[in-house]
């Protein structure tokens, strides 16, 4: 058995993105796990970790922490099912990782940062605030007035794998693997904690997070959400 | 024997960036191939093709014309030296090619084109104005006084590649694949038709450019350059 720790904010929503990538590829292996709640705040809670962020997973004596080396753990530790398919696909995987943690995060972050905060841990409230009002560089509130401009943003950002969604069915082709998931745990790190919609409904974005919302049952689909 | 059809401009420089990509797909699988120059306004040299644009490539009585369904003919006749490595690394190349051709080139496009310009074939002159003008929305001549924030523009959406190659040496991991040669087609079309650098030195992406170049006995390196 897999434990997997992870941010909860209110009502159960379980809200962190990179801990979805995490989700998503435990999913994709058909491993079973069991989740513990953590707030942001909790520092002490994760300790064991080494680290001071989420996810982090356990099994057996083998701690992992950071969505990455817990992708590539997993690989290696269960080949079947893969998230990368090969050398030549993890390395390009880790390229399009970090083209989603410096690209589009920033651009979906103003966005929702403000309807995240209404729905974390009240224990988490002004930890939340002070850190995100670093990266915001606003008050949470004012972040609203900028909606406009910054789903045009995005957009921008976004249109690439608009245009590549037209020609196929996931970013990694006929069949979805781990960089879906990592664009996806960015939707639905919106999805779980804001209840505005940041895609048209003709974006082909839009038909490709359904597909990935059915997968595993409804895996992604069947959680509590804003 | 293939034989590529491809841009040639003054003093032999072949400056297809859609070309590169071609060449460096049949240099990794060691392919050996004979080339045959087009100016850009010869429509009539490739008519064959049912196209308009290089490349193009012909081996026996196939003919293949756009880069990408070139790699992928090539990756599927000739299966040794993969350019994918399978097909998730197939499909998430593919949404990494739309991502060069629709972020990184309308960047790098404003920075080289007025060089550009002044390498083509004197045949292509009035051609290539009108086209690039058409794209650039200005006069050719007037991209050069955006230089500035035209290489800010270009350093923030390659800056996640930037991060992603202080911890492995190519895009596609420990060895260069297709992924590699997509990007690297940009910064080789600057290369061979523009004297001017558009990487700080210290640019993590600068090391690997010349990794690139060093390739397959200096493939790259030794062309007519600007």
């Amino acid at each position: 058995m897999i434990t997997l720790w992870e941010l909860e904010g209110r009502g159960g929503r379980r809200y962190s993105l990179f801990s979805w990538r995490t989700r998503m590829a435990l999913a994709h292996k058909a491993l079973e796990f069991e989740t513990r709640p953590v707030r942001m705040s909790d520092k002490a809670a994760i300790a064991f970790s080494g680290g001071k962020t989420v996810p982090v997973i356990k099994r057996g004596d083998t701690v992992v922490r950071d969505s990455w080396a817990i992708a590539d753990y997993l690989e290696g530790t269960f080949p079947e099912n893969t998230l990368f398919g090969g050398d030549i696909g993890r390395g390009l995987c880790y390229s399009f990782n970090t083209w989603v943690d410096r690209a589009v995060v920033p651009a979906m972050l103003p966005l929702v940062v403000a309807d995240i905060h209404e729905r974390v841990d009240p224990a988490d409230d002004a930890f939340f605030r002070q850190m995100m009002e670093g990266f915001v560089k606003m008050r949470l509130e004012d972040t609203r007035a900028q909606r406009e401009p910054g789903l045009k943003r995005l957009a921008a950002i976004l249109a690439p794998m608009q245009a590549t969604l037209k020609r196929q069915a996931y970013l990694c082709g006929a069949a979805p693997a781990y960089a879906d998931y990592i664009l996806f745990s960015v939707f639905q790190w919106a999805r779980v904690m804001s209840p505005q919609e940041v895609l048209a409904p003709e974006d082909p974005l839009c038909a490709w997070r359904e597909r990935l919302l059915d997968l595993f049952g409804g895996f992604a689909r069947n959680v509590a959400v804003a």
